[in-house]
């Protein structure tokens, strides 16, 4: 990015996705974006590099932001939060003038197992050099794109939620695929029960932040995505409860 | 920050501080601000986030920045070691135009757990900006800042150092909260024996650099931030003495 | 840096070496330049800080790029890689005017242990500012720099090629010494036998990327540097042969 725009400013949203995790990828994606300037993004978690799916580059409606990664799946939830794609293309290799590195031109490179070098870096610095989305490749239809499953969020038995773990932070965190208007009716965050499923129901107080805790007390809140979380004061609820991102929390109704 | 300031010019001093550690922050600040240029400093170790403790903002006295953060002992220190604060005002969260994100604005924010990026952050764009202090907030009076307790470092028995740990680096060094002027009288680095409080004592020897010391000998020396530290050379003297941050580490005279 | 030259466009091409592991540094540099804008490069992997080992800029030949590190070996093969050394100076601490810091202006400074910040980024900043190679000290003898043991790639019995693993990224792939011209007439790809030295061979399928091989299918391709390296698809070939950064692999024919 430097060597076409040397004083672009550049932001590393993360570099802590764990290998592979396109879905991971897509969540912290999906959270990064409201409060990203506009610009473009460039998005790499991409285990089918060097296949036959396709790399593209997805204009957001009604944002300046534009995506660009790998049709996985990986996009999506961001553009959709935003408002949805208004266009999208598939990047074509042949169209980037003076990208090979020293070492492609050295004969040695031909390698298909780095796209995020050899592809959509340099498409996203030709977006923010000014090119125009359509110079980069024939127009597709945003309903192709791949999409990953919605994280699980349904309603249970005897009135209760069924949220997915979609991360755990670095405190432990546990947060879950609802907000508050999800909570089926009947059930409110107090009293409230949780529990992975299949295992014993505890008690979560409805708090407003951690330390309205006390030492121990689980406790579950609205975050600061909008997400109900379940989490400890000082201390990791996902390590209290056992529970990994995909797991399934069931939000259950206390007795008074 | 992007959002207000596109080519502001952003540096990242860490993200590695652990969960809710404000004293390890903080002096992980103390040791930064002397090499920092003019500007603003952010700075979130924030485990008491949403509730009645304030955001305050710092003006170093005689230095051109301005810290922000919790108004937990974490940024005083820093502000101490450049020569104390000269004004400081509690953040009122009112001030900020156009600070909500699109998240807040769908009406699913009002969250109070992530003053970093709802408080913190926009304070430091306004004052980037050009905005003044004083339009921040209404002026505090700085010595009703919260203080962290002053690292350890006092006389012991028989003309002997207790310091406590200040940082255990990458590498394994251990600094301590003594500098080569805080040896009491008749203690000096050659010779020198040191141990872990309550436990037996070992010979240190004084050198300038890691290279100095022969394979498993441990060393003192004067650290790049003037403090004294425990080194071994290309290994872990923490792991060596089974320290950690916050130990106290008792420094006595060796016999010749 | 910024205290120079507050505008300055900065890359963090990594923090993440082994603490004093000079020949990753050396190898993670070497594989970056190549990408890199014109510039300076600061590259401190220093177990020798304070020691007589020399300080150096080293202007490479063909390129705009200027290396400033330690004189331990971690800045040569980069240089190599981009077409040898066109000069080089001894670094001069008495030169860099306005660098010494608030705190070793204090006089707790003297400390011999952090080159980084008191004499390599002090001289990026010199050269980055326009100030000549020539300015910073006396010219030296590109032969006479510290050089490290070449990655090992030799014939071995049968026909065979061992190669040293010089890379095993974060997924776990096992980069070797050696590209595909290094291959013993006679040894291509497919079929290939791999092990680590010692060890039975095992089978390993020539592909273009990774998704490419069946769950478990131990495989061999051309990285995007241009060189061998065995891998997995969505897991660790070098968790898998049990293999880390400078072990010998064994690659020989294999059965039809």
């Amino acid at each position: 990015l430097r060597r076409h725009l040397p004083a672009l400013p550049i932001v590393d949203i993360t570099h802590d996705i764990s290998p592979g995790d396109v879905r991971a990828g897509s969540l912290a994606l999906e959270r990064a974006v409201p409060y990203l300037p506009e610009g473009v993004v460039v998005a790499v978690v991409d285990p089918g590099v060097g296949t036959a799916r396709r790399g593209v580059a997805v204009q957001v409606r009604g944002a300046e932001l534009t995506l660009v990664g790998p049709d996985n799946g990986l996009l999506v939830p961001a553009a959709t939060r935003l408002g949805g794609i208004a266009t999208a293309v598939t990047l074509q290799p042949v169209c980037w003038p003076g990208t090979r590195s020293r070492v492609s031109s050295d004969g040695i490179g031909g390698a298909t197992t780095f796209d995020g070098r050899d592809l959509f870096a340099p498409a996203a610095a030709l977006l923010a050099g000014g090119t125009a989305l359509a110079h980069l490749g024939p127009a597709i239809d945003p309903t192709t794109l791949a999409r990953l499953p919605t994280p699980v969020c349904r309603a249970g038995p005897g009135g209760s939620l069924e949220a997915e773990v979609t991360w755990v932070d670095r405190y432990g965190n546990v947060q879950l695929a609802a907000g508050l208007g999800r909570l089926p009716v009947g059930l409110s965050l107090a009293p409230l029960l949780c529990a992975p499923a299949g295992q014993a129901p505890r008690r979560a107080k409805e708090v407003h932040t951690f330390a309205d805790l006390g030492p121990g007390q689980l406790g579950v809140l609205v975050d600061s995505y909008g997400r109900l979380a379940l989490c400890l004061n000082g201390a990791s609820a996902a390590a209290e409860l056992g529970v990994i991102e995909t797991d399934i929390v069931v939000l259950s109704r206390a007795p008074l």
